[in-house]
């Protein structure tokens, strides 16, 4: 019998935990679930047979090395800054990790003594990073394994609600941590287009935005992540033209939240005095300019970036009411946080959607005259001979418990973990899920649980 | 004979150190100036038979104390961050200390210790931080001494080029770190009008400007600085309704400078890849959005808030040429910075400028009636019965060294140090010059150095 010892017990962790409880009878797995939270792992192993539900402190250095020697393997659901301590402890005591998080430079440090230690401390195999990688790189290597060359690669992503269970004008509802969504961008954005790097400050991040068009979903936009170049080294496309990432929101969301952006409703670097007694509409009024009606104001101000849809979005959230903010000593960033929470919260039945999208284009060999089947379609390489591949995936949630971002972060651990188990992945040492022996069993296992990229050729 | 020991010789101190040196003959004063740099204490001393010029480091602890107990009064022009250590040791050796800087929270704390050392802990005494506490303080007292009842406190503040050696388009040259230049503003101005609290982020900061007229010194604009609110307490203006605090720039500067916010010129935290080999031009259409001739592209991309005059300022720098930044690894601002300190450098025989005015409107005590001597003017208040005070101080430096910005910031320094000396102050702890027992003294000898405060009254 094996042993998995899982830490963390939250929102992500939910479909992870189910799909190995699932795997247990037939694997012969004990799972014990940790947390800090005892009702948490309750509710998530449900008295499962195979389960064992623990109150976990990972700061707790006796529980820590006392369960992580009983396992086979351990997988961290905590956040990122947290499996430091757990990942040093299992190169001690040679047992494998796996994380759904970026590799920190702490992490990366732990390569060599990891390979000699004989495991694996396998991360970023979740949603984004995670499914992203291994997606992409299932593309990208066959194009390479094809003598193509890759001159542009765009890959998109974004967690939203379902459209059947949307019911706000914004077409969003929290299915992550919140604050990031309420910080994102914050910094400057930079990516690679035609050979020239481009960069897109804050300011402006939420006006510059793209249409992506994915099959039978229709219309999202898309704003530049913070880092695209950094993926370029991972991914082995030094040297491509043309690599950018976004992030996916319904057409309509960008351009209003610029407006908070501009106002300054974002900010997380002060607070605003007297915050407790001010109501929403005060708030309005301290970012506004001028004396008068807060909306003609707020029209005046934003110019050319204002329109009546915006305005229908500012009003649904309630800014422009006498209701009081009540958060003392609270950062604009912290007011908007905790009105968006009420107003974008995913209701016990609602379900979320995930999108993804990549978008390769590419030279093929010189001997490849096979037309792909999909047609023409607009690229933005404009070379004579081009190729391009798109590969998109929407998974929608069960409910707000079992969300479509609980499976899409949760399912790709569970799936390794078991695939590290079952000793059908043999490297060793810090990695990511950009190689084959990694992405290809994950990736059709994911299939089984409608996690299927869907893909497409076009001529340019 | 009186031992002063002043740490940092650098550009502020210049007046600083002629002004004690001057005054050592007939004051029996001796002066000890020291600095890591042995070239500018020679350069600042000039073998004066008073002075002494040694090199010191500040880190070194044996020196530290040696020279600091050998001292009567310590003057510290060094960088704010580093006069903590020479504080504690003044508490220790019980010696006044005179400095420049805002009160940090660590000097915060030794008011306590310092008024149990009989010694005074003397901060805020250069120009702004500086006269304008002292020049400000002097008004607002007289205001309440006479009954009146403040109702709106403007204050603004540049250092800039004197007009007649102005010879660029920006009509600005660095007459102080330029970093501060460059990053000034970079988060969210906070101010209160007409007793509602006001917030300006950066993204809009230098296109929300005021207009401020200066008698016989023509208009200038001004932007918000970062905390006009944090003034109330010390100027003993809590329940002021309206209290802003600008920074003053050469009219057409700060749409200009807006500019580089809007494009992500003064981004200090992510480095450009590859920067060395960029021209200014690959930067500026790194920023630019599109394809095609930079400048029209500069100028669909800044719309409405670009004009000629934008244009010109940019180009006078060189931001379309091909020339090579040649700095590896820099950030934006480290970028624009190195460029700006080539074309905005003070000439050896240039002028600086620095300008302040305040701004007061207050309620006169019910049973004054006298009419003020300027007649009408246009007031921020609408009250029925409202008067109107400005203040004004416009100074030129003689030349790149004893610059205005020297002079405002050195004399003051100076002053006080010599009336701590001779006994003429008694408060003791940590203090900064709000009070009339230090701000009278300083000012009236500021104004035997031409450093003179002309004052208007009005009606509303």
């Amino acid at each position: 019998m094996k042993h998995i010892l899982v830490i963390g017990a939250g929102r992500s962790a939910s479909s992870l935990i189910q799909y190995l409880l699932n795997q247990a009878g037939p694997q012969n797995w004990k799972v014990t679930v940790g947390d800090v939270s005892a009702d948490l792992v309750e509710m998530k192993t449900q008295g499962h047979p195979a389960s064992r539900a623990i109150v976990f402190d990972v700061h707790d250095k006796a529980q820590r090395e006392t369960e992580i020697q009983a396992a086979d393997i351990v997988i961290s659901m905590l956040p990122a800054s947290m499996h430091i301590e757990v990942a040093r402890d299992c190169v001690r005591f040679r047992k494998h990790l796996v994380t759904a998080s970026y590799v920190s430079k702490e992490i990366a440090e732990l390569d060599q003594a990891a390979k000699k230690a004989g495991i694996i401390l396998l991360n970023e195999i979740g949603l984004d990073p995670g499914i992203d990688h291994m997606s992409a790189m299932q593309v990208i290597d066959r194009v390479h394994k094809d003598g193509g060359q890759l001159v542009s690669f765009r890959s998109y992503c974004g967690g939203l609600v379902a459209p059947e269970y949307n019911d706000n004008p914004w077409g969003y509802k929290f299915s992550w941590n919140p604050r990031n969504v309420i910080l994102a961008g914050q910094g400057t954005a930079q990516f690679i287009e035609n050979g020239s790097y481009k960069y897109i400050p804050y300011n402006r991040l939420f006006l510059q935005t793209e249409k992506v068009e994915v099959k039978d979903h229709g219309t999202f936009e898309a704003y530049a992540n913070r880092d695209s170049l950094s993926y370029r080294k991972p991914y082995g496309l030094n040297k491509i033209p043309t690599m950018f990432r976004g992030t996916l929101r319904m057409p309509g969301y960008c351009k209003a939240w610029n407006t908070f952006v501009k106002l300054g409703w974002t900010d997380d670097t002060f607070t605003i005095v007297d915050s407790e007694n001010l109501t929403y509409r005060d708030l309005m009024e301290a970012f506004l300019p001028g004396k008068g009606d807060v909306k003609e104001r707020l029209r005046a101000f934003m110019g050319i970036d204002m329109d009546t849809a915006i305005l229908e979005k500012l009003e649904w959230l309630g800014l422009f009411s006498e209701r009081r903010i009540s958060l003392v000593n609270a950062s604009p960033a912290v007011i908007l946080q905790a009105l968006l929470e009420e107003k974008w919260k995913l209701k016990a039945e609602d379900k979320d959607m995930i999108v993804m999208q990549h978008e390769f284009e590419y030279h093929p060999a010189a001997d490849t005259d096979d037309e792909p089947a999909g047609g023409e379609a607009p690229c933005y390489a404009t070379s004579v001979k081009t190729k391009k591949i798109t590969s998109s995936l929407v998974v929608k949630g069960e409910n707000s418990v079992y969300t479509a971002m609980a499976q899409t972060v949760g399912l790709p651990v569970a799936i390794a973990a078991g695939l590290i188990l079952n000793e059908k992945i043999q490297a060793r040492g810090v990695l990511i899920p950009t190689i084959k022996e990694i992405y290809e069993p994950v990736l059709n296992e994911l299939e089984h649980f409608g996690i299927r990229f869907v893909e497409e050729s076009f001529m340019c």
